[in-house]
């Protein structure tokens, strides 16, 4: 440490930082955040130079136990930064030299900021993956509970927010689940590729000690280790394929949340939110506001616009290393976040949500059963675009009539399709057409119960998916 | 105040928000920022409500009192944060209840949050921009005292990366000035914009209650007031634009931070950089690092994706307010704080830059004078497209025999440019060369001091546009 | 030209361009939409080179008949594109050469197609700001006159997408046009700042030729010029600007694209669209959707994108000149053509919709009048806090008995707010609460009649801002 | 199909689309690139109709034909596309209905455009994504024959652009592998979960008909089917992926073209590049530029705005289908295109490429074995710190004496660190201190052979990565 700058590098410098530097540069306000990270490598680190003699089991010891104690006081909000204090990892060092002494000043032999950020970097995404992966799985599991108890629920699907056709509130629900399921496959994906140590790439060229990679790699659960130093210091791929996926999460998220929006709205009035999930006005008494589904939906600008700020300063950058990566973190852990408590949010509003399905199937009127005429009228041997046509036109006259198609006169259905029959129409009843839904994937309930008991096994292996043995 | 739930709200609540949603829908976290504007607007509503008879003297004195107290526990950093404070503006109020009792009950009549944070917002931008316009003048007025001192120092003009002709230092400063004068106009612009009150808009249709809109605008120092009570509380252009300018200076320090990355390679060395704006490294002893130059390249990511961000949030919405819109203020106060330190490193960049005008001088080889050959000539009639292929070709036969142009045998010239002589070759000289771009925003050094000279007024005039008398 | 390559430049070239680098490299393909400018361009070069004595009168005749048989055959589709055209500007050269000879060999003397191109660009810039101006303000015209058909037509306002109080759709309509009077005025501001003339800037240094700059800009309508040639060629604020303030504009038709697909669903059913607005289903007879207010909403994307991808393309480019910026027509041109259709678009579905007031009308219920006895109450003394939550607790009491507020009786009103009398419950009326929200921007309709023919002169203004005289 | 409309889907419609709506909602200006996939996805849906006893044997053989024709015409680029063609789906049914009559008016049976334009969409995805994944393989088969022959040709390793340590031009170029194998795996991921065919759920809820979907998705190839009709038609991910993986590649890219911008300049002087992928100047007759490599870098501008714009729009869309979501068809086929322009760009702008080895090695120095000094000292037993700070001072040493460290007199460098001796001095040799870097991923030339001979190998295991048995 230099006594003029309090900077680890500063042999060959005549000036401190100027404070314009420092306010733009420095990162312990945030990268501190990856103090159990950054401990953890040092100790697998530390073990390391022992083994190839580059410490001494003693000063392995002091280091070790130095770490002990500096992740105490990180851990218990004790941890004092001082000024000179660049990022966390100088921190952890200069505490642990104060602590140990000499044996502090060699723990980081063979080593540079460079490649123990990215090792930092790494053993955060592949932990945040698991995470997410873990809350998503509750969210799965929630999702086919619930599409049990309403398989048989009725409720328009719509497309173009325009009423299409029935289904049911169980059947949406799955179409919910299938998302995170994809969800929990990419984060799988990432966590494998981050699960690969850059520790060891020194700078960008490695060194020109005996360094042991694949015992580092080990002991901190790494599966295998990068092949080309400068990659691996350079290499910010991780970070951005973790926004990359929280993007779409959060796209999801947005889709689920606008759906409850619209859902808990008086004109659809769908589902009703518990109140410890919605607020009220400071100025209107009668409101009662989905702030939890809104912000679901909004949340995912906050994501998207991570994802691109750091595609932006990615962008042109030489290898190896270059300061402008330093810009990777608060993206990162603000994504962490903000995904955490969505996955939180949507799981308590499911908890609290009572669907009204009075409502729902009331809703599945004003000619959603037109496909299905259709269809008979195909079964019948009539093209599709002529059974098309005939029943757009019987849906017409079903509107001047102001009544539901099955509700026209049979010899008024007979002017327009001639093959219609009394069966026919009867066939147009809300469970009827539900029940007939039963190609995979389908509507009908007995399928959909089918597939929410699948979930399950499903759901083990998109968690298994990816994960190297 | 409920003494169940601690919310303002709660008449009609039964329950108290979840845990899940106020982690995700609490903003005093991020929002007390603004406890400036916020009381500012209060203070104004309070007079006005006086005014206009909804409080009486006494009650308006007891509410300004109470603010003042206020204010000074948030500015003494003494204010209390309770965990049922939603947001500054509900704490403000409910502290200063606390504070004065019923009259603190008033302060919100006919007014909501949603026309209070629309009023804090547009206060805050206003300031934002006049701020970043006075930080962009000193760079300008900076870079007009540089481009005096440097506007003889003959340097390289790259296109491509590739050396073109030649041009001076001062003039490449120069074309840094012109950035930042859009910049500051549009600045300007946005000022004026933000600069119109929503203040009595109410939740989204006003008020029954005789607000006097335009005294509480008057007040607050906005020039006019908003003209639609939906749009007042819905409209967020203000943040978007701000950060769209933001954005664009961002691209341009990003263009100014590549070109301080490149002129202080060993390659390049055409700046050294003070010590104060440059770091070491942890591993390599050598280094000596342009970080404060690699930041204000890479930091335009995180600003482009607040940009991006706030739009991703704001698509769709249908009117009026809608929780997502609290996305605005987090980006809005990031870019903020990232101008401002941008600003400030380039300031004392360009304070400890040292110009290594030799160096910059001998760059200017390898043919950066063949566009000049090339145009005189033009000037004794070849066609500008013959006279570009002579010259290609001369440059090909200088490249072939490893010199500059002018240092080929005339007869070798001549073969090839028959109306060459040796005239003509003298005037590809560096000095000649500059002088004779005397065309307006070339080169030439007096064309250069000229405009460097003229800056100051045009600053002014950037500075004055779109302001309101 | 060069008979070997084909290309204008290529005196010290031994190869053409590969085929990999024509399909990356080539713009003709996108750019050829710039030739009206280009060939305005050029028609004022060759005017001021005549005038500077570069060119013969007989010349420049010659070069300007020239022009006008290239632009006929470009107007008129029949010029042929050569595989050796890298873009317009080399294309409109080399299609003049070979009508007239070494006059059009002469054209391009003193003028680069780096400030070529910017020319044509902010020329572009500069009229797609006027159409843009010019469909926004019909726009506003027609709102003008919907919100005067409907100033009193009641519809619930909303917030959160919950009925908040009670607004007119003319109100609402009002909302939309201030959205796009200040979408006018950034469209001003754009188009000034485009409208300053980089022609003269040269490839980045300017020209030993005596340009006169300003004979240029007064011939294409400028209203002045660039002052520094690196910025001049380097710059392309204008562009950004243009995204930027399509950005805001597509943010705004997505949000009434939202409106009009909520409106016209079956739950809302607030607006009928006309048939030739929506389509139907391949599949689902029974389908009418509202495909162009959908594409409102999702256009905002590919716009959204635009602007991000040239600011990623921008960032970190060092001066003057970078081919990267080549890259940025297309989002230009797509965004203009976007924009276009957009707004055609929304002025077709507006003169096609059918309101349905009874509808709208009708669902000014669910205590949308609670805010009103509220500050019924406030005006009689009670202060706002309390005020605000016994009309809670009344809310709360009506939707218990399944009634309005004004359905209760006024025993049990009174139990819970004694101040409350048979006058103030008779004022919660739906038409009595419209017109007491008297306040400026507020929904009682003399109000909104007011706005709404103010609103004329308001454009006229909008429209004159920022142009120069 | 309706003779009023034109349309199939008129029956329950009075009037024709405005043009207004068809300008914007046409998309068969775009689609139409879809029609190989399209003419798959019916041919299979037209023998599984024939399977479920839906079609006669004559009547599928005749769409087989029918579609053999239109698909001819398709390929030969005479198929005449109507104005009342919507898309490709439409016009390829209208077509064939006008070659085979009514066999082609039931080909649309139990299929919506939804399902159809998923199931295209996907099998376009899965498509790229294998091309995609070939040119990448190319590029690192290359990229390893080219490292091994510049295993050994030293070349400064740059962090923050400053030379930090040697390296050689093949370690180097691997670091690009790196990136690539990455990437390949990656759409690898993407490819396969494309491959899963969402061909059955028609408009969202499946159909009526006993539809065999496991049959037609063997028939594409699809290794399984998607189990919830809403998602199968509300879903983009693929497209996403594509997208987000896309992005990072051109971020690569960018990265590479930076570099090869960098390494072109006069200054580095590092690579020739050919003069096929370089282009001149129209004004400056020496300029020579490296637009292939520029556009590699300026490139990722559009594809990261293409990614943004599809995340806008997917944003806070209810299921199943919105009309919205036609916009992920254009970005899609841009980057796809944009891909492999730069895919190919590289692999030409390798093959032309002349590395300027002498100056590569000349730029190794100004200290770059200043961190070989300094672990040669750790090695003696001086704790890393203190190495670094002594050698730091060396550093300055030989800055004010203008020399290499090697180069000060011994007695000066032991003033400083008294543990040096000669042979540590003699041991900064350029080959000696490339040679001791044996850690794995380092720059000892036989381990970055040996790493360029194991690609073969990894390359293999990334192209299998993912696939599905």
């Amino acid at each position: 440490m230099d006594e003029r700058t309090g900077r680890a590098w500063s042999g060959r410098f005549d000036a401190s930082p100027d404070e314009a530097l420092d306010a733009i540069n420095r990162s312990i306000g945030f990268d501190i955040r990856l103090w159990p990270q950054d401990i953890a490598g040092s100790r697998a680190h530390a073990a390391m130079l022992q083994q190839i003699g580059m410490l001494t089991i003693a000063e392995r010891d002091a280091i070790l136990g130095g770490l002990n104690q500096v992740e105490s006081e990180l851990a218990a909000g004790s941890f004092t930064v001082l000024p000179t204090d660049e990022d966390i990892h100088m921190a952890v060092e200069r505490r642990l030299t104060e602590l140990v002494g000499d044996p502090g000043r060699k723990l980081h032999t063979g080593r540079s900021r460079n490649d123990q950020v990215a090792t930092d970097v790494r053993l955060f995404v592949r932990e945040a993956c698991a995470d997410v992966r873990g809350r998503l799985a509750l969210l799965v599991s929630r999702l086919a509970e619930l599409a049990l108890e309403h398989a048989d629920a009725p409720m328009p699907a719509y497309t173009h927010l325009q009423r299409g056709m029935p289904t049911t509130l169980g059947h949406h629900l799955l179409a919910w689940a299938e998302m995170f399921l994809r969800d929990i496959e990419r984060f799988g994906e990432t966590g494998r590729r981050a699960g690969i140590s850059p520790l060891g790439s020194g700078a960008c060229v490695g060194s020109s000690l005996p360094l042991d990679r694949e015992m580092t790699a080990n002991l901190l659960g790494f599966h295998s280790i990068t092949r080309n130093s400068l990659d691996g210091v350079a290499d910010r791929d991780a970070v951005v394929e973790f926004l990359a996926n929280a993007s779409l999460l959060m796209v999801h998220l947005s889709r689920i949340g606008e759906e409850f929006v619209l859902w808990s709205t008086q004109e659809f009035n769908f589902v009703r939110l518990s109140d410890s999930v919605t607020t009220g006005s400071s100025m209107m008494p009668n409101k009662k506001n989905p702030d939890g589904a809104e912000l679901l939906r909004g949340k995912a600008g906050r994501v998207v616009g991570s994802l691109t700020g750091l595609l932006v300063t990615l962008k042109g950058l030489p290898l190896a290393y270059n300061k402008d990566m330093q810009e990777d973190k608060e993206p990162l852990f603000d994504t962490v976040d903000t995904v955490t408590v969505c996955l939180n949010m949507l799981q308590v509003m499911l908890a609290g949500a009572t669907f009204n399905r009075e409502r729902m199937a009331a809703a599945c009127s004003q000619y959603v059963n037109a496909t299905d005429l259709c269809e008979a009228l195909v079964r019948v041997g009539i093209p599709l675009r002529e059974a098309h046509h005939r029943t757009g036109r019987l849906v017409s006259l079903a509107i001047s009539r102001g009544c539901e198609i099955e509700a026209l006169p049979l010899a008024d259905v007979q002017a327009i399709a001639p093959e219609a029959d009394p069966t026919m129409l009867e066939g147009l009843r809300l469970a009827a057409i539900l029940d007939v839904k039963q190609v995979l994937g389908g509507t009908a309930p007995q399928r959909v119960r089918a597939e929410a008991e699948a979930l399950s096994a499903r759901l083990t292996r998109a968690l298994e998916w990816a994960t190297v043995a």
